[in-house]
């Protein structure tokens, strides 16, 4: 299946950081054979844990995310960070200031940073930072860290891609913990309050541990979301927030819960892929028989209807579906 | 193609309420069939104004909904209307109270009245609404006026398959109008400032009006979005309210907009069938091959991969697409 540029992948598996720089840009971008290549490197992936960190604007992450790889690095595993930004048009760089400029620093980082945007479409945002994990998981990254900004939709699809979700709170008048989306409350596996050292943040514990309480408990297995204070900064509660992250972790391959996850996403992947092909299929389809236009031609003269023109556009992809159970409806 | 219970069609197209009632059901409710019951009347449609009206609730729809469907009786006009309300799973009577009693009286009345719900999904609602106005089109009411709920995108998708699009406004301190989404504000022709008699409309009129001379105009000939006051209570400006419907239809017939949106909105059913129907039909092709678990168990196994498992899936639905230009791509 793979006739994805061999060399390449034998040196992101080498360990080369530029060739998995490469790799991700094809990726980000949607180069030509960026399928291939992500499915060279499958066989190869299944080994990093993949946290996810989310939270709105100015809530710290950048520097949470810089001081959690310190840690990870400090007890000797590798750490690879995608920070995704939804609504920027802009990558490699523009995003993340200062901190991408460590990436540039290929052959020696410790850590691999990366930023992803919006470049592609939205709906494939997250697919893409799904491969672009499975980029640093082939290489053999011990964490991956996926940073995004902000609690939409998007996002929510992004950070799924993780095996352990934090969301990221700033203290507040707790007007804002109102705020956070039932989305991000339902995903979060640990709640983060950054910048603990501000006022409000004491209140913030306790709207957020409020909310949660009202969060089902759907056994008794299930992971209490924690709740955790930092102050990101000076280090503060950092500590401890790696060892939250690691009793998730051993939670996740205790009960089987990782696999689980998994699968789920492997499942959902393979129908948001379906999907997408299909439209472009469809599009192809539509293209090869004339165009658009054509059919939009017929139905405003009524020769013909919407549904008529989908059906007849269909049949040979019906046909191809009816093969085996050996019947036809026409 | 429209093998759909000829008797039903004759009734309808004979202007038997009753069989258009049915036939809207069939439409909500996707009955078997219902594709074709549309396919057969689509040859019969064309000849009604559409008119869409959106607002929040609480606004005055349906009393001035009444008032107009009043008018356009009072000069000879057949009059239809679909009330949409997207959030609620009820229909038939439940969103509407009274006003839907009047339907039940169907050999007689003078406007058919129906209310239709979020039964189905939500995406399909816009569809739906359609096929519906479609019915409504081919039974020969000369006026169908679609009325919905709220501002949401659903409530977006839902109006524009109008021919004019008309959006209450409340009368306020002005920080609603502010609320008002960009998207509403877009896809109006004409905004009605309803309850015109209370504190606050003066200065409703002016915040709308100052927004949308923000709109872009895009040439001479284009339709200057117009604000119109209404008290629908006691009928008030009801009248100014048609005058301005009958220059915006007048518009749309000079400028071959009409046509062109018709186009449009042809154009982007029938990708959205092809979207939809292809998504079905993938789903039937995974179920064929296994069922999605089978293939989540091999890329879980890193036997595979999800892009490797889709291509396999659709490398028969692609040589399909292949089948004229000559070329294959494995």
């Amino acid at each position: 299946m793979a006739d994805a540029d061999p060399e390449l992948i034998d040196d992101l598996l080498a360990g080369k950081h530029r060739a998995l720089a490469r790799v991700i840009t094809k990726i980000e971008n949607r180069s030509e054979g960026y399928r291939d290549l992500v499915s060279a490197l499958y066989a190869h992936t299944g080994t990093a844990d993949v946290i996810g960190i989310t939270g709105s604007p100015g809530a710290g992450k950048s520097t949470l995310v810089d001081k959690l790889a310190k840690r990870y690095r400090d007890r000797g595993e590798t750490v690879g960070v995608i920070a995704v930004d939804p609504s920027s048009p802009f990558s490699g760089g523009a995003v993340l200031g200062d901190r991408i400029r460590m990436a540039s620093n290929v052959g020696d980082m410790d850590v691999f940073f990366r930023s992803m945007s919006a470049r592609g479409s939205l709906g494939g945002l997250s697919t893409a930072t799904g491969d672009a994990v499975r980029a640093l998981d082939a290489f053999g990254k011990d964490k991956v860290i996926i940073e995004t900004v902000g609690a939409g939709q998007n996002e929510i699809d992004i950070v799924r891609t993780a095996d352990t979700v934090a969301v990221l709170v700033p203290p507040s008048s707790g007007d804002d913990v109102q705020m956070l989306k039932a989305g991000i409350l339902e995903i979060g596996d640990v709640f983060v309050v950054n910048k603990a050292d501000l006022a409000g943040s004491d209140k913030t514990v306790q709207e957020l541990r409020g909310m949660l309480e009202m969060r089902e408990s759907e056994g008794p297995d299930d992971w209490e979301p924690e709740i955790v204070e930092t102050v990101a900064k000076t280090d503060e509660g950092v500590a401890g927030l790696v060892e939250t992250f690691d009793d998730h972790a051993a939670w996740l391959d205790e009960t089987g819960e990782r696999e689980a996850r998994e699968r789920r996403r492997t499942a959902e992947e393979i129908r948001r892929l379906l999907r997408n092909d299909l439209s472009r299929l469809a599009e192809r389809e539509l293209e090869r028989k004339g165009g658009i236009e054509e059919f939009v031609d017929s139905v405003v003269a009524r020769e013909t209807d919407p549904y008529s023109v989908v059906d007849d556009l269909l049949d040979p992809f019906e046909a191809v579906t009816d093969e085996s159970d050996g019947r036809h409806n026409d």
